[in-house]
């Protein structure tokens, strides 16, 4: 069986006793090349697929779109026929619509950033906490609500039931209904296909409340839900020390190890209802 | 409790119902700016501590550096008394000894990397996969000690124990008996911090021969167990399709899902033995 998503290969099971041969099915990983207008901006390994999602949710994240209507066009821009065609893609500007990826890249030569990292090329944390929007008040949510989110996002991931090896981000509405779900070998590259394609729709769903993720909840996580205004973020796993930080500064509520009918609340309890 | 590695902060825990506020212990999560010759060259989300080993791993990675007879000094060079101090790090080389630092950066302005990309700088896999050496043909292990490996990475990981929220990588032996392992909120960091680790021993343990970790074993993992010539990958977790390609063409032998009495082995099982 292959896939976009999904490839099928040859391995030997151990099971006590080494097996014959058998097959596996493992997650496609693969390297994007993601440019602004032409230029460069960062290479990520993710899985193929929805490339246009990870593309514009990259660039939201990054501060450089507002939205879709800064964008003309965003294509698969590598040489045709080869390889790396459909591993790199381009986002142009709408007509009168100038790209800042000064925020992204430094001009120093070397200074340097990847969709992994939410702080390079900046000088620092303060740096970048000032270049988060703070959310806006956003709606209150029932731990209910919030414990929804993480059950729905656990059944809507048909490439980790197939592989074991792929991370799912999903956007909620306050009572913790799906509005997408995405999958990748990477935790950023889900959460930023998960935003994009909402982007992709006529227009942004203003109900949209939730940041849903299956692994940690670290900085960039808080990062790319504030920039998308989204004032919750659920997590399966942990949080980290710089999450909570930042989460507590931008008015997100952050609560970790979402299991059965426990979590811990890290920020903003006082969104949280029973 | 606060330590450089975990730190505790008050939440409030659900189980059914709100409860009152509590405290929890996270792992600390940093910027780290990572400079060669004073060259800005990436920056990583880590956890702090050994961030020598760090440094100098992620620098034996990128090929900047063959051993720590190429380095002369490693230091924290952040302006003193600032928040920044500890945060940014220096390698500087010996004397007679030039870095080539754009094996790591492009001369392209916004071309980007971090210690989280392997492939960042670099054309295409080809490229990069021209640039790892193939390991030698290294000891055979027998599937024994593929297990001991991973058991005793899950006996020392003293900050997941804390936190439940950061990886471990451990360089072991070929029956599987731990040389070091280190813990970091980041799955590359980790193998960074426990491969960097060795270069600071007298010499270079040659009975070095498995790289363990407690995350996925994507692409980078095995190119920092082949630029560390480790002949065996063992994971707790799943194995990503561009991982197995580049242990396939590399000799290495890489085991994935190695829990309680089971494994699979992706590539080179001819090296396992019962």
């Amino acid at each position: 069986m292959v896939t976009e998503t999904a490839t099928s290969l040859p391995i030997v099971r151990y099971d006590g006793q080494l097996g014959s041969e058998t097959t596996d099915v493992l997650a496609v990983e693969e390297p994007l090349e993601i440019r602004a207008a032409g230029e460069p901006l960062a290479i990520t390994m993710r899985t193929p697929g929805q490339d246009d999602w990870l593309a514009v949710g990259f660039l939201l994240s990054e501060g450089i779109i507002k939205g879709l209507g800064d964008v003309s066009r965003v294509y698969h821009c590598g040489r045709p026929g080869s390889e790396s065609h459909t591993n790199t893609i381009d986002i142009i500007p709408a007509p009168g619509t100038t790209f800042d990826i000064e925020r992204v890249s430094s001009s120093k030569r070397g200074t340097l950033t990847t969709a992994a990292c939410g702080v390079c090329g900046r000088k620092s944390i303060d740096d970048l906490m000032g270049r988060c929007p703070p959310v806006k008040s956003g709606p209150s949510v029932t731990a209910k609500a919030i414990r929804r989110a993480i059950a729905n996002l656990r059944d809507s991931q048909p490439t980790f039931v197939l592989t074991g090896g792929v991370h799912a981000a999903g956007v909620c509405d306050s009572r913790g209904k799906l509005l997408v779900c995405c999958e990748d070998i990477g935790r950023h590259n889900a959460v930023d296909k998960a935003i994009g394609s909402l982007l992709y729709k006529d227009e942004w769903p203003e109900h949209a409340a939730m940041l849903a993720v299956s692994g940690r909840a670290s900085f960039e996580m808080i990062q790319k839900a504030a920039t998308a205004g989204l004032p919750v973020v659920a997590s399966v796993s942990a949080a980290s020390s710089l999450a909570v930080s930042l989460a507590k500064k931008l008015g997100i509520t952050l609560a970790g190890f979402v299991r059965g009918n426990t979590m811990n609340i890290y920020t903003h309890p006082e969104r949280v209802s029973e």
